[in-house]
């Protein structure tokens, strides 16, 4: 297993050089998901079919995280995002909003961390739209499903 | 079970009046995981005892974090945080980074997404720092531990 | 016709000292427009019955934009908005997506700036949305229609 | 009339993949005003001669502003702007001050937003500097004077 | 000599907690310089006279700096300034900028990290118009000259 | 002597157009220290050996400082850095913590400004960890050490 790469040989935190790497197209899909009572995800469900639902909300939250990620995680790179899609679904047999966040960019450092980001700040956005009826929501499975572009190759996971 | 309080009676989302509330000491104490490789967490563990480890960088990251959360959360209010803490801490057992979030304010409304927040952007900032020795890492069980100060009384989670 | 506060006696640039102002309920009411092709307007109208409509996420947008006023304007003071609304509707005699936004705080200082802010991103969210099919249209009218909470009494604009 | 690029099939919003556009060198001009009242335009005046006038507070602030952009309009690009550029001036026929931005970027996706944001950041700034004198002031007329550099070619505005 | 508050007992980063502190007037002032060539200082002398100046950019940004401090220092709390004011002026003897900035807040805590925050981002800006002439200059003896309303008493610098 | 860049012909303050640059591998170094009391910088010392002790904070809030730099300085460009490795060390002689920050950037234009505000932020912040012992740290000699990569050649600083 390789060395952490955030720190040099000091252990000084540093944001990685990453001027000799190549500029390729890279894309990151991240998911999570809020688990919740059933009665929420049915408030949630009804209002689906009105304007300015829970999830309409949660998904413009999201695309916004993903253009603050470098303001957030200490290291991160800024980058010029090409592309942010955000995409909320109900599961009723886990009683969950499950959000697929997947970004892209043409750059010499990969969008996961933009991703991740994307999805965190979506499920916080359904958190908040929600607490007043449900405070014991968890989110949860926030994880890497896909990953292209650089040069480690292409990362699927589940 | 009540009515979502983030829509008006057309299904506008907007943020919700609270200059009628109270201004109360309100305190919101909030949890979360990364889980990932032992090898991963053995890696964490051995950087804590030198300068500029994981642990204080994803600490710091939180902290800073739960002050951008009016930024992030779209009808979040902006308020004055008086007081934000977190602790990180390894769990060998479960091969994984917990994370606690204490925010605290005297204001007209609560602190649990602050401290969701801070919990969320530390765990985000644990998975940008070993992503490079560890993608399939996941950021799990994000919840609200305690709550206390508003007019619903206090509220205890697991 | 009095002077200008936000500079001093030498003509420097100041972000005026409200120390001494009383705190007190503050109201602002700000409202402009967007004026376009019909056949936008159609369109805008026509995508109202679905998720994600254009309406929806300039409501966001405004809310947000508020809440970043005085990152956006010099000499505003920061202040802990307790409310913010915004409502859009569709006049199609004038062919035009009308924006009211109405801010509140209990403060030092008034809101007719948040709430002016807030109309300004949601008219400009609505060009950003239409702007492939309409490049013509005009963000017009952005004016305060009401302002109380102050010294200076209440004010009614039309 | 095309349909609008800003929502998928789903009627969901994005921030529209541009990975696939020529990377050319875009450039917007927008303009607006701020109509008042012909005693405030006068005092505006008056300041310009002295350090620190409203024009100049105004001037940067929309400078500022179009760095914004990204961060205020949710599913705008953010991109690296090379050059902004804005002119203030006093119509006192019209009782306004004028104001017209210009930006310019080498990139994917056009800097209107940037050069409409500009506009409207400045206006607001005036109407922040100027509403101890005078509340009825209103920004009209912001709108897009001129596009180039996309594939959609040459837009001229009035 | 006392202990750092920053830190807990197990060595942690936290953001004090001033919940417990009384609300009072706190007025902080700082002050700092920057050292230019003589020709440098003649330059900004020659524009000061006309619009738009450096040192009304710098004012500006000192103003706008002031209010972004907490998002800057990882450990400062966020707080609603009453009033911000910069002065700069011009030492042709010591061939330098001198910067002052006094911030003002009815609060829990200081403000002796906005004042110097200020005046930094006052002088960063003089070096940034300037560069491009002198690429020497250096920003100097940044320092807190005084500070009052807390249970410190008062502080008086040199 | 040259002319200031950051002004155009009839004095108004701009966002140089940098369109037409060369695209090259820009680099800058900047250097500052915080001089302090004996006392202060023990304590200190004493820390770096625990986790969480000023240096570390300071350097990352000096590398996060560094990405907000065209949000501080009006006139900078927004730019994609590559790089920023922040030093911080203890010279007992001087008694003063010394901050080295070193920026890179594949761009148009020069990253002394990061650089500088990188130093800046970082002694902003050894301040702010340390007032509670010592409110006469001075902040001091903030000045480039070295820049490359432009067409100005080669500077080398002391």
């Amino acid at each position: 297993m390789s060395e952490f790469t955030h720190f040099d040989a000091e252990g000084n935190a540093v944001m990685v050089d990453v001027s000799e790497k190549e500029t390729t197209e890279r894309i990151a899909v991240a998911k999570g998901s809020v688990v919740m009572q059933p009665e929420t995800l049915e408030l949630i469900a009804e209002g689906s079919v009105k304007k300015g639902d829970v999830l309409t909300v949660a998904q413009l939250a999201g695309i916004m995280g993903a253009k603050r990620t470098a303001d957030l995680i200490p290291l991160c790179h800024p980058l010029m995002l090409t592309s942010v899609k955000l995409e909320l679904s109900l599961d009723t047999a886990r009683s969950a909003v499950d959000v697929t966040a997947r970004c892209k960019v043409s750059g010499q450092t990969g969008v996961e961390m933009e991703a991740l980001t994307a999805v965190s700040v979506a499920c916080l956005t359904v958190y908040d739209m929600c607490k007043a009826v449900d405070r014991g929501m968890r989110i949860t499975e926030v994880r890497l499903l896909h990953k292209s572009g650089g040069k480690s190759g292409i990362y699927e996971g589940i």
